[in-house]
């Protein structure tokens, strides 16, 4: 019960329900479990080029003939980049950063990987820098500490994914500061 | 209680909270309630100009000599004026739908005051209509119809809110619609 609560989300309640199912009945289950969290955690490392998880020295996005080097989207996980992917409609490469800028917590540039972003850029065929970082505090600070570094010295365009209103969302109930956001940012319309 | 379950969100049980409340320890809250409800009810009418809710002929916003006749805001209603007001930054005026286009519902152009709306154009003056309906499909429909009907024949330019990230949202919560249209509508990164 003690090691389940490693996971996120589980409490004492949840990891003693656990526990119980498994050893009660799904032995076989419990078994497959742990091999495969045994082999998962031998196997995935970090893709030596864009830092996502991986069972391969190079990812599968990063080894692929079949993206768009001249766009290079920055995000701060593994998951945000999944998040993309599901979404479709992006065919450039990423970089991972495993975080965002957080002096406070000790985390600075080298923690994120920046020198390898930065080599990566200087490597040439990047066009466009897309700072895909969250658009929370941290994550602006982060996106602006990356413009700063890589503007004055490589010339790479830099861009911010928009901000605005949700899909779906309803004016009266989103928040004050997205709502002005959106405002400001309003675009001509078209009809599509 | 039954009468008491004419308000939003009040169910059975909260009605006879409500009604208990007000007749075993408030009865003098309950008449001023009483007293409030059929004053609004007799003197909040709708603007002539705009149709938002006011007790006045023309609203408050309408009267104002100190906001900028070029910029025409369409909403849906009342509670999105007031979230576009509270945001704050927007100093133009407003036209209320009171609702948007549903031909299952039986609602059309007329329903919306959109003769109202085009008569208002008509008059010259505005500059740009911000048609900012809700990002739901008869949100968008809506928008789509004032669109057709007032860019031919009036040459107003016509925006629409910025879709993309809500502030402070994290790219691994966003549903894939939302962060499709933040990626494709990404902006250059300004250091602001």
């Amino acid at each position: 019960m003690e090691s389940l609560r490693v996971l996120p989300g589980v409490g004492p309640k949840t990891a003693q329900r656990m526990a119980m199912h498994l050893l009660e009945r799904d032995r076989d289950g419990g078994r497959r479990l742990a091999a495969v969290l045994d082999q998962a955690l031998e196997e995935v490392g970090y893709c030596r080029r864009c830092r996502t998880l991986t069972e391969e020295e190079i990812c599968s996005i990063c080894s692929s003939g079949r993206r768009d080097d001249s766009l290079l989207c920055v995000v701060e996980s593994p998951a945000d980049q999944l998040a993309i992917e599901e979404a479709g409609g992006y065919r450039g490469r990423y970089f991972v950063l495993h975080g965002h800028l957080s002096p406070l917590d000790g985390i600075g540039p080298e923690d994120i990987g920046l020198e390898q972003l930065e080599a990566r850029v200087a490597e040439g065929g990047v066009v466009e820098v897309i700072l895909a970082t969250n658009p929370t505090v941290e994550g602006e600070a982060t996106a602006h500490y990356i413009a700063a570094q890589l503007t004055e010295r490589y010339g790479v365009s830099l861009s911010r994914l928009a901000y605005g209103m949700p899909m779906g969302g309803e004016l009266e109930y989103v928040d004050g500061g997205t709502l002005s956001r959106a405002f400001n940012g309003r675009l001509p319309f078209r009809g599509d």
